[in-house]
């Protein structure tokens, strides 16, 4: 854990004393590049008006994109630009902005809402795309030790997988009552339990079972009841915005002592180790 | 409903032959009143991002702003604006547009995201304001004939109410598979059925449920089974974007013979009425 994060305290040192207006952020609007705060997009895009959207957010850590055509393979609407484009174009707001730990977004909306004025071509789907600096769900001191969460399963009620289907990335946070949404991972007797359905199919999560494979522990893909929550021996969150983040306390009562298990710093290094690793993630050139 | 749509025809002409920019749709954005298709909002802004945000939809019919306090009162997040001042900027849209039967949209939205540059004025509530020609979810031809509707309920699943709360207006319509929602009602041995919960409370239901006061109707507000909907008497939707909407076939069989029924017309009529009643909407004053 200390060596992945031993360089980024310095990188963010570099990136809070730079002049480089786009290291505050950068987005991409209707083929131009503007300063993130300065980003505007239609009132009637159906993206605002309808939440008619889905997006996905790759990441880049050290200087290196992350899986980037993974999550590009997630977005189901049709790219506005052609996806080499596309792929090159997040690259050069990367290197533009001197970002070296951004968290990237790139969203897909259904394009204008219909009035009897809008050209064809707006009713076609609008892409737009921001780069900012890495977004910690949950940052590294909290990684190290752990953390405390409860179990709202319990008392909330979440939008079902038969109404709106959660494989799809949207925005549509109206049953997410404390903030962001993200997996959640039980380990029990060596073992990694993540739900076969009704969840988001994303790249971290597939990230951790090819971390799991690489370290030779079993993942278990199944029902998982919310008992198992009480039951288990170590509980880790995952998500792009925070990579692996170990929960140690459970509805005020310890997971593992309260200390983060051996299976979930296992799954942790690997999930890291991937971030160097030429077959997940590639360097980006910043002298451009 | 002759008298009702008489006037609307020549009053759209009007409109089409109109050279205001205005004529197409008019928004509202930080403070300054552009053409509709040039609105623009912050790529931040809450309302996109997370659709964050809450709206409602009064209307203008044949120059006459119709129950614009109610419409305000459902809107659960803090105004941006004092309330007088917001309705004042409302009429004046309307008047500078010259639109005489306006769909007017009213969005709150959270907010920007946080970023760290961002002013913390910016974290407050935004709003975004537009008017533009009276949208129809069944047109006056429709309305006069009834039209045929499909039961979803039978086979779509919509988020339940444990989950998003369907008495805040949102915009988050991922289960809404064919479009906008409106509240439906049914009529058997001459009363009202409209479900006590589980609904939007909104304004034009509101204006069902006194229209049909007005003429002696009976209302029950209850526990509404699907079935109701196969043996009913009458069935009619209703919403902002359309008033009153008979529906005359059903799962492809004729409901009251295919012919729009009698409690039905008789709600039709009260509710135009009251359009034109200063208990319920006040004129707008164009010459200013």
């Amino acid at each position: 854990m200390d060596k992945v994060f031993a360089g980024y305290a310095a990188r963010q040192a570099v990136l809070k004393a730079s002049q480089n207006p786009y290291s505050h952020g950068i987005a991409w609007v209707k083929g131009s590049l503007v300063p993130l705060a300065e980003a505007r997009i239609p009132l009637l895009d159906q993206g605002f008006l309808h939440s008619d959207l889905t997006y996905d957010v790759p990441s880049v850590w050290d200087g290196r994109f992350f899986r980037l055509d993974d999550h590009l393979d997630l977005l189901r609407l049709k790219l506005p630009l052609p996806r080499e484009q596309l792929k090159q174009t997040v690259v050069e707001m990367v290197v533009k902005s001197g970002i070296r730990d951004a968290f990237v977004e790139v969203i897909i909306t259904r394009g204008l809402k219909w009035t009897r004025d809008a050209p064809l071509e707006d009713m076609s789907n609008k892409l737009y795309m921001f780069v900012q600096s890495y977004i910690w769900t949950s940052g590294p001191e909290q990684q190290r030790d752990g953390g405390g969460r409860a179990v709202l399963a319990r008392k909330v009620r979440r939008v079902p997988p038969g109404a709106i289907d959660p494989t799809i990335t949207n925005l549509q946070w109206g049953d997410l009552m404390r903030g962001s949404g993200f997996n959640i991972v039980l380990v029990k007797d060596g073992r990694l339990y993540t739900p076969d359905r009704g969840v988001l199919e994303g790249v971290t999560r597939r990230s951790v079972m090819e971390a799991a494979k690489a370290r030779g522990i079993e993942v278990r893909l199944e029902m998982v009841p919310v008992e198992l929550a009480y039951t288990c021996d170590e509980i880790f969150m995952c998500t792009t915005a925070g990579g692996i983040m170990p929960i140690t306390w459970l509805d005020g009562k310890p997971v593992n002592g309260g200390e983060v298990g051996p299976v979930t710093k296992a799954i942790w290094d690997a999930y890291w180790e991937m971030h160097y690793d030429d077959k997940y993630s590639f360097e980006i050139n910043y002298t451009d």
